[in-house]
């Protein structure tokens, strides 16, 4: 069966957000450096329809991050905007007339819509009943390709307690943002359990891969 | 010149101890799991005068955390006890009679009393005058061998906000505590930054080294 999974950028103090994230500034106060190690890349380039970047080790971990996906499920905030443009179904998201998904997104909201189908593939489909409901449509439209949850913290902390990640890829980059969103938070009891399967060096990030380990 | 260094071991959510520290349980719900990579290792079973143990990409980590270091500095918990054994000067600590460390001890502290010689060269002083008071003292008895951070958490992160701490590694434990002591918090502003110069990847561990970065 295809795989549940996420990758997820985290400063060393364990935010994957600045303070002060809002509608003009989705990432908060230093949150874009977590992501600087990705953007340069040229595999994520490629994906943006541009040229040039650097290939180096964390070239292998875009590339699967980025690769055989079938479908995305992401947060609200992810999508794009606070309660002022959600609740106008004209609002067409961050992500432009062309995102890079390239394929069906499910986005978990409160706020029903019809479904805003783009350009090159992506289709954001809103899900209002769960992140269950959302796991089994994703799976549907993924096929034999993998679902990728994309965020923000918020969906990865509810997937994650509820056992539905199959693997998860910490990619830890050496900043202190003192605080903002934390990705391991609101997890409940017992916890989670991890293993470790993989660990990256690469230039100002290391990436760690994690499968859902035994019920402790 | 020698260096100021620490290693400590985190939890992925970010915790080096676990909830409900005590006396009898200094480590937290949990805690002693942070720490059994090391312990398992033949390096660190020598210096507590034990055979046997694992071989491993751990052990480079721990012969260059245990080795060369001619100053340790702790906070008065790591020493051991709370405040009813503490206020007592016939009490010796957590670390029996032949402390692991042979070299001279710094022990933070409010509470004033004469140094605590011990066997195999550990001697521990206690210092009452603030933190770079402590590192002046460590530095002297070091001479050239590095002075070591033992912790804990709270020690660290003074050590950290104030530019004194030239190298960092955090050994990322694959677990979740959910709560406990963090070890970046409290850090101020602006945090400090880092640079990061090497990452392993070992048996249930992952050991990532910090050196101090240009000031932001």
């Amino acid at each position: 069966m295809s795989k549940v999974k996420t990758n997820i950028a985290m400063s060393l103090d364990g935010f994957v957000a600045g303070p002060n994230q809002s509608e003009s500034d989705p990432l908060g106060i230093g949150g874009m450096q977590l992501h600087e190690w990705l953007v340069s890349l040229k595999a994520f380039r490629e994906t943006h329809g541009a040229d040039g970047g650097d290939v180096n080790a964390s070239t292998p971990i875009a590339e699967e991050i980025l690769g055989n996906v079938g479908a995305t499920i992401m947060g609200r905030n992810m999508f794009g905007g606070g309660p002022g443009p959600w609740v106008d179904d004209r609002w067409r998201g961050y992500w432009g007339e062309d995102p890079p998904y390239h394929h069906p997104v499910f986005v978990l909201t409160r706020h029903a819509r019809e479904p805003l189908e783009l350009e090159g593939g992506t289709t954001f489909h809103f899900v209002t009943d769960g992140i269950e409901s959302a796991l089994q449509q994703a799976r549907a439209a993924a096929g034999d390709k993998d679902v990728s949850i994309g965020g923000g913290a918020n969906a990865v902390q509810q997937y994650l307690a509820a056992g539905l990640l199959d693997e998860l890829t910490v990619s830890l980059v050496p900043i202190l943002l003192g605080e903002g969103a934390r990705l391991f938070d609101n997890l409940g009891e017992p916890t989670p359990t991890l293993r470790q399967v993989q660990a990256v060096a690469a230039p100002g990030v290391t990436h760690i891969r994690y499968v859902r380990g035994e019920a402790a």
